[in-house]
């Protein structure tokens, strides 16, 4: 995960040099995990609250999620809070996840099929693994499918504990007679998820799935916060409310 | 507009025996062209503040709504606001929109389905007119489409004001060979868009964008809200936010 | 209590003329009992939607309480979550109670002065009769009588809910060896409280009380609503709000 | 300052063994000085934005301030958007500043009297320094003086940036011929405005506008929360939102 981020920070840096750029981390169970390895990650909470009491006027809240669902709604939440402070921050905005608007549908399908990798024929299926969600944002998912399969039909997305799941994909390359699969994560990091939800050696992770349906697995680990391009989606999303924060030119 | 409003109350009251049912009125343009007419409608912030005024304790709101864009946030936003009034109303919660969870994308498709015209044949084509938005929901139209093609490839979804439009469908249907498509509002009301974007007799009307494509079009004037399989979906969602009112079982 | 009230609205008008004039009604015991006479009277909720819904964009909601207890907390709290609606009201402010600042101490305690009937001498005592409450700002009627004192010694401020109460200020009187005392309601309508709990035949009302003590009442049935130099201090508070409305000079 | 809120956390752990205490500083102010000498204090928002993430579920804020006015209004806000953080502390609420209730002004009125040097004599008048605020909970100050002076008619209170200043007292003196009083912190430290608006060399310290009337000032470096008997309210405060968090006796 640390190279990615190290990655989003540098580009980040260089589209908007100067600008002083902070970490948050909404997971309490990542922030714990790490504090026993000795690092002490902020809350977003605590890093608002640490800027308002540096003075900072104008403060653009970069989600790094995939898709607006219940995290990236409670990272809305807990500015609109902070956007109630007495003596708070002035200006304080937040931006898309990946998939924001239907701009992004299209800009992320692009993206996705520039990552594929190289060896891959148009007759290998791709099963790209999103997270997935009980919360409406869920059928982003869905819509993503629809614009990749329209570019190339042998494209799928399936998620770990969303729809569709694995067993529907799978049920999919089956009825379209696919014999090799590309598993790759549709995930900022390749983390847990990709490296046993997808790629480990238990009986239901995806690859034995598809293995038992007699599809050969490939496994890629690496998530999306490693590509440039996909990085710089996000950038446009923090660019756009930065220049929010612009006085209007004359 | 009027017969579908009453066929959801009607639905709502036979649900919910015994249970107060009031109207409020998002559009501020839908109420002043009523208010011409001599009928006072609410908005949402005044039917909300004159039952907090008449003393109840639980009120659910019930959107109507199609999908989760920026005039339901709006109305959560609303609702958020009164949940904040001192004295206000203790338990004040919002409903779905008609497109909610993955499982209603599942229950619309059905319902649409079975709504289809009984002369309509396999080899007809059928778009759905969605409003559109430029808000991130506007992927629900897409996550639907995907939903109904897996049922029946000729289902097509285009929007008013997003994306995709009918341009970009009427090309679907040329390379697919379509010669006769069904046009059906997705929408509650079949209103103004429904009779003039849709069916009305203007060159861009979607009608004669199909027949300048050498489609033939067949339209249906009939609103979602007409549909009790339709209706239901929303006052399941009525359902469920009510059950979170009931005091739990011993 | 309507005289008061048009008293009220007229000096706002005088002050204020074109600027339009809206009245809320914070209790609801109030609102009942008028409604069964037939009048329909707003909440300051109910006002407020109103005037959303009318596309107000400027609104003034000043407070005629007289100090800022617990029900002018509360339409704070009521405009603030009115601040929050989505496509509210761009500009809305409460103004405050009769006495808000310090400098109100001094006014309220010069008109006070004024308004006291010609027949009394500094012989006799006055009582201004004051509604009191648990909140904090019961501290405003001490506060008060510490002026009025200041500039003579036999005015007092008792209160039916709060403290000082009667038996406390009749203490004091017995002790300066007071035979006659004025009450007079400290309060913007003579109602309930004045009628009764001061100038009522039951035992313990306040004339009674005294009576006991051997001081001879003479009660004032005026509100503080009925006298101009009153009415213009919260029509000062209410300028303070407009102000901050007019866009700054250059 | 330090030895005071030694001092108050040593009564409150007494009080309440086993439940963990933090400091947050609501100042800039301070946390800036003190940054600089090394010592990081917390702001109200930081350290509850650190408990939130810690997962404490019950928090109460003891405000130390002296009265309930912006500051302690601040502090109200802060924790009022606390309130609305996603996943955030389930029960936080705030403890009265030292005046809050009337009961409160009785029991500091006490507690002051004990306080007060026992070498002075009724003839030798005290004038408490309160900080002063244009906020409406000024009048705080002049409702505890005439609690003081109904028990002592020597005792008096003056405000640095309020009402009354200390010209306005000293003219009181004055014209009951004082000769001698004692100067007394009514702040919770004995800082800056006691060391140098009170008893500074400066030509306007209280100390010298006092010597130019011709009466000897007295001074005593003791702010209010080196007392026991008044850190005991702010404690009896904390006492009161920490039962609120007690589960119903059965």
């Amino acid at each position: 995960a640390q190279a990615a981020f190290s990655r989003i920070e540098r580009r980040v840096k260089e589209a908007f040099p100067g600008v002083p750029v902070r970490w948050a981390y909404t997971s309490a169970i990542i922030r714990k995990k790490l504090a026993r390895q000795g690092k002490q990650l902020d809350s977003t909470a605590t890093a608002l609250a640490k800027m308002m009491d540096e003075g900072f006027t104008h403060v653009a809240v970069q989600s790094l999620h995939t898709i607006g669902g219940e995290e990236y709604h409670d990272l809305v939440g807990t500015v609109r809070a902070f956007r109630m402070m007495p003596e708070g921050i002035d200006h304080l905005q937040v931006g898309y996840p990946l998939l924001g608007t239907e701009e992004d549908l299209m800009k992320v399908t692009e993206a996705l099929l520039e990552n594929l990798p190289p060896q891959r024929t148009r007759q290998d299926a791709v099963v790209l693994m999103g997270h997935g969600t009980p919360h409406p944002a869920n059928a982003f998912y869905t819509a993503l499918m629809y614009h990749l399969q329209r570019r190339d039909p042998n494209l799928y997305v399936a998620t770990v504990e969303g729809a569709p799941g694995i067993d529907e994909v799978t049920d999919m390359l089956r009825r379209r007679g696919i014999t090799t699969a590309y598993l790759i994560p549709f995930m900022s990091v390749a983390g847990d998820h990709a490296r046993n939800d997808m790629a480990g050696d238990d009986e239901d992770s995806w690859k034995n799935v598809l293995a038992r349906a007699g599809i050969d697995a490939k496994v890629v680990l690496k998530g999306t916060a490693e590509y440039d391009n996909i990085v710089d989606i996000w950038v446009d999303h923090l660019r756009t409310v930065l220049r929010r924060f612009e006085p209007p030119a004359n």
